[in-house]
């Protein structure tokens, strides 16, 4: 596991020696998306590997730092830790969460999130200050405040594809339409795999109680479905896309729809899900109100300037979002150049995808970085 | 319109002068994504245009080239006169075609090939020769042997996003699946616009010479309609995506299936059309077979290893396939990681889209060559 060792003096192609220096990536976040990034970057052929040292990991309760490069052992052993549920403070080299930062201070960097949480919003704020890279799956930085959004892109090093659609080019797609002159007039999607196996199971005859009980047992709802079914995860990824897009908006502006009354918020998981048979009646008759338009219902996010909003809509089966099946995401983009939408479909969510996508931005902002060096731009 | 001239050093954000050269861009071909991407180069902000410099145009009779970046004056007689359907060759300071490679010698560059010609081989052989970039939406030059295949894409300084899907990010996904280690296992997708409207036609009870007639009329074919008929079009935009995929193959590996018969070749373009008649009781059985096994005819495009192949199919009309409707493209790509296949669909021709995919892949190419020349990878 020689892979993760540091290689500051290399030949280049062309033979001469280059002095370029390595940049050193940091991971916050060990969870699944977390562990598969790390067997995603070990297995990458040496080209693409090349002048990138992962010197970092860290979880909630520590860090490994070694600003060489950590080498494979040190690295299995957090691996197998993490994989037997341990906490990084397990590990005997471990050191204090915040000594990640020290990565930010030695020639270029970037810190990849791929946790779900807030706490790692004072470290990218560190990381943004000291004009590193930043690489995100975690959506909660980007659903701050304006001026926080303004602190993260300000410098072109940041990306984010894995926060919408995991693994599927929308973040990317986006920003050619943009970077090439088009307008990206609106944007339509089923931007949860889980609502959307539920509608779909909903379609089919099910009961909103069975469905759910269905999608919890197969672990496509969050441990609290409510997370889900709340709506807000959408509306993370809908205020992602309108900021991308140029609409000025904060989460508190966009109007979401929960699909369980406010009585409901409070109880304990089993007995939300106990309960959720009194919820079937209601959505069998919106099924049926719905079917007699000759629609399907859909948990959809709408986005264009003025109007941002997510809910339940009733939309044409044989329309791309009403013929979505299973879990998969989708992305309607409406430009000024494009006739007809572009659309862009398939699983928007699970650890090896999600992993490729920041993995992908790794790649690619290292690109950007190493052309700012030498005075280029870096988008 | 002094957005063409050269700027070779400039302040760069952080205050420093850069010696950083431009990186020379020519344009082969000034048709209708040739104008389109003229106009749009144009339009992009200075901070996309920065170090970039439009020094070459050339259409097949002559070239215009400046080593200091093209004046406004000149390139706006130039875009009147193509305009106006008159020749190259009839600007007074136009050169020789072949001028256009004193561009390769003197510092980086990339050379545009936007024409649907064989002749500028040549030029892009030098090109890559030179260590120069090359962007393509011309098919045929990657459709010639394996070998040019292997010249052109061997320094990494290559990008062809429009030759297939126009502006629709096809060839930068198959690119990003494989980077981060995904294998792409098959591909099927409806790469002709034409025939997409042709058979949705069909489907809605148009005979085939009506459908076609109007396909005619509204410019949807090519002047001479067995061009789009024939399938080689088909054909060539599945052998770049078999390449793509890592698959060896020649364009006379592919089973091409051609919508007329062979004794309907050599006759005029208007023959042609006024006997297609002829064809519209086979195709009303062909829509009939299929309709009694609930399925639509498309054009589709096939795409695995050992396995590639065009024609007629009949698909369930609730498949992406057959859910498609007037000139849109699809791509279904799966992969190893991709549970469910990933899908991207939208219109995948037209200048101002094909034209938006060549300014992307030129602007992601400098950053690249950028890059390239810090020491770092060239993708």
């Amino acid at each position: 596991m020689a892979n993760y060792t540091r290689r500051t003096r290399r030949q280049l192609p062309g033979g001469a020696p280059s002095d370029m220096q390595d940049i050193s990536i940091v991971q916050l976040g060990l969870g699944g998306v977390g562990l598969a990034l790390l067997d995603q970057f070990q297995a990458l052929p040496d080209a693409s590997r090349s002048g990138l040292t992962l010197t970092g990991v860290a979880d909630s309760s520590a860090a490994l730092y070694r600003p060489e490069g950590l080498d494979g052992d040190t690295l299995a052993a957090a691996v197998a830790m993490k994989r037997a549920r341990s906490p990084l403070s397990a590990h005997p080299e471990h050191l204090p969460a915040a000594a990640i930062a020290q990565a930010f201070e030695r020639g270029p960097a970037i810190v990849v999130d791929v946790t779900a949480s807030e706490a790692t919003m004072p470290t990218l704020r560190q990381a943004a200050e000291a004009g590193c890279g930043i690489v995100l799956a975690n959506k909660r930085p980007l659903c701050e405040d304006s001026a926080t959004w303004r602190l993260l892109t300000g410098s072109g090093r940041l990306r984010y594809e894995a926060t919408v659609g995991a693994g599927l080019p929308v973040i990317s797609t986006l920003a050619y339409l943009q970077r090439t002159g088009d307008t990206v007039l609106k944007i339509e999607g089923a931007l949860s795999g889980t609502l959307s196996y539920l509608f779909t199971r909903i379609e089919n005859g099910d009961s909103f109680s069975a469905a759910l009980r269905s999608a919890h047992e197969l672990n496509y709802t969050e441990p609290d479905p409510r997370d889900d079914l709340g709506g807000m995860d959408v509306a993370r990824k809908a205020l992602i896309l309108a900021r991308t897009i140029g609409i000025a908006l904060e989460l508190s502006d966009i109007a979401v729809q929960a699909l369980y009354p406010p009585e409901m918020a409070r109880m304990p998981v089993s007995d939300f899900l106990a309960q959720s048979a009194k919820l079937d009646q209601s959505y069998q008759q919106q099924r049926r109100e719905a079917a007699r338009e000759g629609k399907v219902l859909r948990y959809l996010a709408h986005v264009e300037p003025g109007n941002v909003h997510i809910g339940l809509a009733g939309v044409p089966p044989e329309s791309p979002a009403g013929s979505l099946h299973g879990t998969d995401n989708l992305l309607v983009i409406h430009t000024r150049r494009y006739s007809n939408p572009m659309r862009i479909a398939g699983p928007g969510a699970g650890p090896e995808v999600t992993a490729a996508g920041v993995l992908g931005d790794i790649l690619d902002l290292a690109i950007a970085m190493r052309a700012q060096e030498q005075g280029g731009r870096c988008l």
